[in-house]
């Protein structure tokens, strides 16, 4: 299906998407140059290459090209695209922490809107027109109905994180109105958690985990004392927050399924697909899930609701099924069983 | 009312409204740099001060400092604030045409997102937090209902460029949630036309003007043959659009009263105004006015609408009257004959 001399580019692909996407392209045996700032990976002995993808080249027996590189930087960017030639362009390099991006709003803007404003002109300017982005289910805002479907209103984001991705969706709309060559395809996240089946790359966060998954993980391995269950009053099935969590590695699929797909069918425009499983599992469900997975006690404790958060958001994932022939295949189970074994493996993450 | 040492930076202040500020700033006695990349400013014969501000100066009798500089340039910001010291930033700089931003969305992006971003947080690292921003009744997308007041809906704009301005929004409001340090006025711009009374400083569009006050002074001098009116079957009295014209001189005053109500009031956080009329007129209306004022026939031809325009925009300007004390005090007939008056002093613009 792949094709040896197909070169893509991948930019924060150190960390936890992209390297579990590297992973795949490099199966797929497509060929891939990796940029990243170091901001949210660790570099590990090397020195060179960041400790993850040392691992995803040891997994898949195939060497990845990595260049330390910032998106916001022009001349940076401008080198790697002078040393490479591209056919295709995974952009992952962002900022991703909801409360931080209310902290930092300047910092985030600048990171995720200007770094891919930098990226797609450097692109533009080098004749690359395929991209696939990094996108979020945040961009429904505030959900009218459910299952989210990719025809849905966008914008109304309660967070800047969540603005800069919808911003940056009207950016590549207006793009494809004006320049009828660029192929996009904008990738909507719902909740990506689990890890690679070896144990041997996962999620790695800085400092207090801000999602539930790598949270409850750190609490199965007694890092933390307790989870804190942000509200019980919301209006589902057990009063706790819904949401639809996806394995990482089928997320990391759906993106090489969108590179064949512009690829193959040589597709041009703007594209919208939704990634997630279409199943909805309340934060009691995912503790319950996890202590089955992995035999472990997970003590929690209810506090008030965070600002900002939802109650509930699941996937139509039927768009990415039926033109991407791409679908979930692990379940909520698979996901706690593969987040226990990465950090059972990796108590410190990458450090240890 | 003002103060000889209050420092204000003027981004984009060799524009046409950025110099009818500069002259108004400094008739109320601030002390005005200016920056400007001559994007869209004639640069003259003194070949280091753009032509509009040295003419700017002759009528004020007052010298205002000029350095060319574009905001979307790390560095060359950075130096303009280590040179000087300001309390306050009118921030104009930006790329303007609504037709061109459908073609070259990126660069409107970059240029008005990006750059404004740039220029935030330049001024954060130098602490100068207040901020007076040139936004635009476009924000409102297609409106629900008129007149256009302060706490409507935002957003679902029609082009590129007005998307620039809806974002700069979000940034500035969420900028003043993170850090109350900051007092930003956002001014809702309607349609800003005319001339300095004087005759001296006005609009010099490049090319074929993309608003209709320009084109119809062009077409009364003889310039061009026709103007083009795009649609008369909207829903409106006489089947053209209707726009709330506001003199570029109240659209000024608007701006210094701005900065002296943040000055006085110690104001922080975000604030909206809309500065216009609260009149609107038909581009019928409009052709009539000027032909009433400069005594020459404005040929016409109605031809198809344009893809983007709405039929009728008007602004509710009371909360800028109560808050701000301002109001516009000049008529459709004021505008008119100031525009007559530039254009025949000036068939060329700044150029002659």
């Amino acid at each position: 299906m792949a094709n040896k001399s197909w070169n893509v580019l991948v930019t924060g692909g150190a960390g936890y998407i992209g390297s579990h996407t590297v992973l795949e392209l490099l199966q797929a045996n497509f060929e891939v140059v990796v940029i990243d700032n170091f901001s949210n990976a660790y570099k590990g002995n090397d020195n060179i290459k960041p400790e993850c993808l040392l691992r995803v080249e040891k997994l898949t027996n195939k060497t990845v090209t990595f260049i330390q590189c910032d998106v916001t930087n022009w001349n940076e960017l401008k080198d790697v695209f002078k040393k490479h030639e591209f056919h295709s362009v995974i952009h992952f390099a962002a900022l991703k922490a909801v409360g931080e991006s209310c902290e930092k709003p300047l910092e985030y803007y600048k990171t995720n809107v200007c770094g891919t404003l930098n990226l797609l002109s450097v692109m533009r300017d080098f004749n690359v027109k395929r991209f696939i982005y990094s996108s979020s289910a945040t961009v429904y805002g505030i959900p009218e109905k459910l299952p989210l479907v990719e025809n849905m209103k966008t914008g109304d984001c309660t967070n800047p994180y969540g603005k800069t991705k919808y911003m940056v969706e009207e950016v590549l709309k207006d793009l494809c109105t004006s320049d009828k060559e660029w192929s996009v395809i904008s990738l909507r996240y719902f909740n990506p958690v689990g890890a690679h089946s070896s144990g041997q790359i996962g999620e790695d966060p800085n400092g207090v985990p801000n999602n539930l998954m790598p949270y409850i993980a750190q609490v199965s391995v007694g890092k933390r004392e307790f989870l804190y269950v942000y509200g019980n009053d919301y209006d589902t099935h057990d009063g706790t927050g819904v949401r639809d969590y996806i394995h990482i590695t089928d997320l990391a699929v759906g993106h090489v399924k969108a590179m064949i797909y512009q690829k193959i069918r040589n597709s041009t425009g703007f594209k919208v697909f939704n990634l997630g499983t279409g199943k909805g599992y309340s934060v009691l469900e995912v503790i319950r899930a996890f202590e089955k997975a992995s035999g472990q006690k997970i003590p929690y404790k209810i506090v008030e609701r965070r600002t900002g958060d939802i109650s509930a958001s699941y996937a139509d994932a039927s768009l990415a099924n039926k033109e991407l022939n791409w679908q979930a295949t692990k379940n909520i189970d698979d996901m706690c069983l593969d987040t226990w074994k990465w950090q059972q493996n990796n108590p410190d993450g990458y450090k240890c």
